[in-house]
């Protein structure tokens, strides 16, 4: 596949496109927003930050599943609630506290699954789950679950302070195989031990804690370049990506790694002194971590192969989730 | 309506019948739960409890909403989701921070009908929403919204706590009207003024500082007696209601009053010692308070009309949440 032909699938991508109705609902909150001047609050990032006073801040964020995922595999459902709400946490720099859900389902089968599922995640994650809510006589099955965090207010990793210079590294677990639901999607944990996961998706922390990043957050529906470019948009920042330093599993398409929600994986930006510290620290935990490219002033995010690039977003005309900062 | 009548229809309300499934969910966590020693983990109360080091913790809490309701009024749901996860919390001696939302629907004006009424909410109450996630394209319409809050840790008011020999307080907001959309609900936020609003929700804050009830909880779907019910089955504990001792409405008939969800309404539990303290509290912000009851070790919940008594819940053979301390 040709860069530009590339550029325009990842550019059309669905994952990419349905982030668009977030600024609405961003700008809804706007002028009420600027009426609490105790509260960080960033709708760019996956996680609210909450200020209580002292060093320590509290981030609060929630995600939602529905559909044909959940009579599919209510299980998965379950399990992959817990794993989203984790990542929006530690990806963060953030140590998880617990979680919250509301399910909803007039099958017994499918909630018990999804229980199941939210139990084994507790499980293996190691955050617990303290509330619940159910909807026992809904005709459709849905789980909402929300999560809330805690970090040094200083060591937040925040997607919109990316700057003009930084290194854009990218850390993939690759121990992975993509998931029996969806060809986007790349299960990293449900057969692994609760240490191995736990060194994982914490690695944020540590490298939050170290000030290595300038900017980060962890790849999600829009795929490696989407997240990116989401982090870009709400930094006011460009970049370009060269495609042949991005790691990849052998057997999986280029166009298709770049669209999987990866589990566990990071796009984070670096400044330059930083990089090689940052590489160990990801590899250090078994995270394939990788420079991809460079954070540049043009607000455009674009990809090469060496000899052609391509744009895949242009935030002059484009926008992904229309936030910024 | 007789005594025993009036019990029957209590007991067999839908607003508690629906709350059965909760302790499904409850002993699915059980063994996980264990693992937390920092986490004061309570499905009892309508928040967890989260211990973050320090004097204070932090509460946590979700609730959803759907069904007919959404499309009757988008603009309530969105409303009414604020205004019950902020009871969740202030009902619990607790500030409210910030809260979250799940929303799903394909019809762009039951969405902006929902952010609306959150937004309206928000104004209402000060409390911000600091994130969202939106399901643009689910054949359904629902919102889940959760909650945190802050609370000095021994001042936050559970439901499990309330001790035999305890005086049974209800504090309604009286000055409201029965909701729109359902015969069993009251709206008393609405058409006030913010301060006033305000005062009285975090009533509950100012009785936990002063430590002057040992256990209390917010009158919710179940209605008074129901909620009355769930604080004496965590606790353990029984209770007689003199039915003549409750503050109603002239208009509403008592048995209607007794299921309706009351939206600022509150039953607690006081030593003998702090019931005209408690009385004034609720008093003094516009809240009418009563002595309704007793807390006794039945393990009953009864009701008297002065000549005959009923039980309305006896726990040797009743659940309603199921979730004992």
């Amino acid at each position: 596949m040709d860069v530009h032909t590339l550029a325009q699938k990842l550019h059309d991508f669905e994952g990419v496109s349905r982030k668009a109705p977030i600024a609405d609902i961003a700008r809804m909150f706007d002028d009420v927003r600027e009426s609490y001047g105790g509260t960080v609050v960033d709708m760019g990032d996956d996680a609210a930050i909450i200020d209580i006073g002292g060093d320590e801040v509290i981030l609060f964020a929630a995600d939602g599943i529905w559909g044909r995922i959940t009579e599919a595999s209510p299980w998965w459902t379950g399990y992959t609630s817990v794993v989203v709400n984790i990542n929006d946490i530690s990806a963060m720099g953030a140590r998880p506290l617990a979680m919250v859900n509301v399910m909803s389902s007039s099958h017994k089968d499918v909630c018990d699954g999804m229980l199941q599922g939210m139990k084994d995640g507790v499980r293996k994650f190691g955050v617990p789950m303290v509330g619940g809510h159910l909807h026992p006589d809904t005709p459709y099955n849905s789980l909402s679950v929300s999560i809330i965090g805690i970090a040094k207010k200083d060591c937040v990793i925040r997607s919109d302070t990316a700057c003009v210079g930084d290194t854009v590294i990218v850390g993939y677990d690759m121990e992975g195989r993509v998931g029996k639901n969806s060809p986007y999607s790349w299960d990293t944990t449900s057969f692994k031990d609760s240490e191995t996961v736990r060194s994982r998706f914490m690695i944020m922390q540590k490298i939050g804690e170290k000030h290595l990043v300038t900017a980060g957050k962890d790849i999600s529906n829009p795929g490696t370049i989407g997240t990116l470019g989401m982090l870009c948009e709400t930094s006011m920042v460009g970049a370009e990506v060269d495609l042949g330093q991005i790691p990849k599993p052998a057997d999986v398409a280029l166009d298709q790694w770049l669209m999987i929600y990866p589990a566990t994986g990071y796009i984070v930006t670096a400044k330059p002194e930083n990089v090689d510290e940052c590489l160990n620290a990801f590899e250090e935990v078994g995270i394939t971590a990788a420079v991809i490219g460079k954070i540049d002033d043009s607000c455009r995010v674009k990809v090469t192969d060496g000899e052609n690039s391509a744009d895949v977003f242009d935030f002059s005309k484009d926008l992904i989730t229309g936030i910024k900062e």
